[in-house]
């Protein structure tokens, strides 16, 4: 024999045993459910594209993180996200697509981050968007709490809460205090109030060298509180002539209205006017959601409003709205925490077992409960009873169908509730009709 | 504006239409429904591994074809199959897996060849396999064909033919004729029967320069012809001494009366002696699946019986049987011929519409019908009515629910059937439960 070589996963490749892949297979699925019942289209790009329509847009960390290979002549990357591909897609085929497009992609993106504790390299994203032609109507910005709210819940949760923000008030605000060329920088550190508290934003803008009459204004602005309209009460009083800020706080009312109009209760959603997204890519509403009981998770779904999906590809404006869920961070740790709401255990229902060394029946009536639509494991090596259940122990499979020579001679099965133990002789007939 | 980049997509690279997606999407959802049923566990394995772990058993086209780069210190690859990664998977997580191990994997996977009609650098496999820890009962050898029969009815095909031969039949053959350095080339060429002609075979065994009377045997056992137990009938019929041949033809009988025994009928397989499947990796059984209206697409799903996964990575004896369906290229010839039986072509069932500038209705009925699990798109631009209903059109929604003046006051909503056109009045109350 040759040498062997070592099997081995690289560092920062979530695989999974086959029963988390259950489980992160059925989070999936729901949330393709949820994106699906909002009827958005499906789209699957490439996962290799051109490295200059990938970089198109990127620079500084995006850069580094970013698999870059030559294969042939070609300068080739992987996609880092789904919105560049997205861009590219609707600019490719903008004369075959109806606006507004309503799109979901489900995939593998690819960081060449440093991979640490929940940290990937390779991550599914879950993104869906809205792109319209030249304009967009607002009422798109509150359909997204609507999605997020169906989405969360579907994955099993109740106590959570959709973050709304509109990036124009915060900018108008930064016009207000003339503090414009300052403004991605405070974004950044307001992003962080909740990570880092106040005092050590209020130091942050001091090291951006903000008067303190200013400094002192944008911290009464960020802690207006109350309830949603409180919040956007108090922001009328402020009696702003900034017409970003009027601007931004028209949408922020039009899309809380629509939100509730949508049927999101109070319960889960609020405005949050520290919200600003880091990136300087979003121009109106934003979002970020939490799970109120796991507040250490971070935002579970992400996303906000965009003026222009592909200015580095065509000069048509493209705005679009949309979220994305990083759901192999979020699968890590809702696992590590212990409350993935997850209750599907097994593929099988029904491991058939032949109590005898003759299967030829076990495999008649696992082709029956095939045909009948039930996810059924038929057991054939030739091993000790004792083996066999051991065998539906593991993979946690509910049933066993017990063919034993009485069972045969009945035309029945004995079915095993292998939790319980409970077990009752049955035709087949029922025991379909029971799964 | 800087300079635009070209938005494109690399040749070789499949990206498709949303409603083409859609399809797409329901052939892949009926295969792993087919997998699940038959009770096999998920398995995502990384697109990315370490280059010596994915080449430990490749060389030759392979290593030519294969996407490798460098990141950091690391020597890379991309996956080009999912069965070098589920000898990885099988050895790395050994003990946390149960045998006989039964996964699925459909993924994507990469090759450089030089790219033409219908063949695709990035393609989906669909990957079922069975592994046993030291030894595996022939009768998985038949759990396949019936896995294949109701996967391929499941989309949409009855008239097919599933083709079983056993590779030990063949080496027997040759060792009988003390060919056996020659039985690689000899199988390439036979396995191009179909394609080439009966006649062209035999020229291409000239050039072996194997003797005459030899290739008349080899014709003569080709040639075998009739029903199944006809053939099985001739093979023992020959009356030859080889144990390896006598060794196939006893596996290939069981398996054939076990495929019955699975319930698969005899119309969908048969035995067929000319299938070798080219590469050496088969040891046993082996398998094409043929669409007898549409030859021309090649076997839709292959497989076979190996001795051993894994003997690169471990001295651990790990046999198997799988199939694999190449689902990137069978759409594409599906496509072609114009033979896709998936009617699905909407994600919406229903589209709701509002007639006036006022959506407020339309967004609580839409609300309603998605809480009641019915996917509903709803339109919420503020447009002409024959925009709003083209909309509809283009993405072949079935059903748009209008909300007029009219309806708004009953608190009705009229649900039209765009393909026939037929308009009715009814509760929220009704549609829910029509949909």
């Amino acid at each position: 024999m040759s040498k062997k070589v070592e099997p081995r996963t690289l560092p920062g490749f979530m695989e999974l045993l086959p029963s988390e892949q259950i489980q992160f297979n059925a989070m999936i699925d729901k949330i393709r459910s949820a994106y699906e019942r909002f009827g958005f289209l499906p789209v699957d790009t490439p996962i290799i594209e051109m490295a200059d329509v990938l970089l198109a847009k990127a620079g500084g960390e995006t850069e580094k993180q970013i698999y870059r290979f030559n294969k042939g002549d070609n300068d080739l990357a992987l996609r880092f996200d789904l919105t560049v591909p997205l861009a590219k897609y609707v600019c490719e085929y903008q004369n075959d697509i109806t606006f507004p497009f309503k799109r979901y992609q489900i995939g593998k993106v690819y960081r060449g981050e440093r991979p640490q504790k929940g940290r990937y390299r390779e991550f599914y994203q879950c993104d869906i968007d809205i792109i319209g032609d030249g304009e967009l109507s607002i009422i798109n910005d509150a359909e997204m709490p609507s999605l997020i709210y169906m989405t969360i819940k579907e994955l099993g949760f109740d106590n959570f809460t959709i973050r709304i923000n509109n990036r124009k008030i915060l900018n108008g605000l930064f016009a207000e205090l003339e503090l414009e060329n300052e403004s991605v920088d405070i974004m950044r550190i307001i992003d962080k109030l909740e990570k880092i508290g106040e005092e050590n934003v209020v130091k942050c803008l001091e090291d951006l060298k903000i008067e303190k009459s200013k400094i002192e204004k944008i911290m009464t602005f960020l802690k207006i509180d109350g309830t949603t309209d409180k919040k956007l009460e108090a922001l009328q009083n402020l009696n702003f002539s900034n017409e970003l800020f009027m601007q931004g706080l028209d949408e922020l009312t039009q899309v809380i209205k629509y939100v509730r109009l949508f049927g999101v209760p109070d319960d889960n959603f609020k405005v949050d006017l520290t919200i600003a997204r880091g990136l300087d890519y979003y121009t109106g509403t934003v979002y970020e959601t939490f799970l109120n009981d796991y507040r250490e998770i971070g935002s579970v779904c992400s996303g906000g409003r965009y003026d222009n999906l592909a200015e580095f590809y065509t000069d048509k404006k493209l705005p679009g709205v949309g979220v994305s869920i990083g759901l192999t961070r979020l699968f890590y740790k809702l696992n590590e925490l212990n409350i993935i709401k997850e209750d599907k255990k097994s593929i099988a229902k029904v491991l058939v077992v032949s109590m005898t060394d003759d299967v030829n029946r076990a495999l008649e009536i696992g082709t029956r409960f095939r045909q009948a639509g039930i996810n059924t494991d038929v057991y054939v090596e030739n091993k000790k009873i004792k083996t066999k259940f051991k065998y539906a122990d593991k993979l946690q499979i509910p049933y066993v169908a017990i063919i034993g020579e009485e069972e045969e001679k009945n035309g029945t099965v004995s079915l095993k509730n292998m939790e319980t133990g409970e077990q009752k002789e049955v035709t087949v007939e029922e025991a379909i009709s029971f799964f």
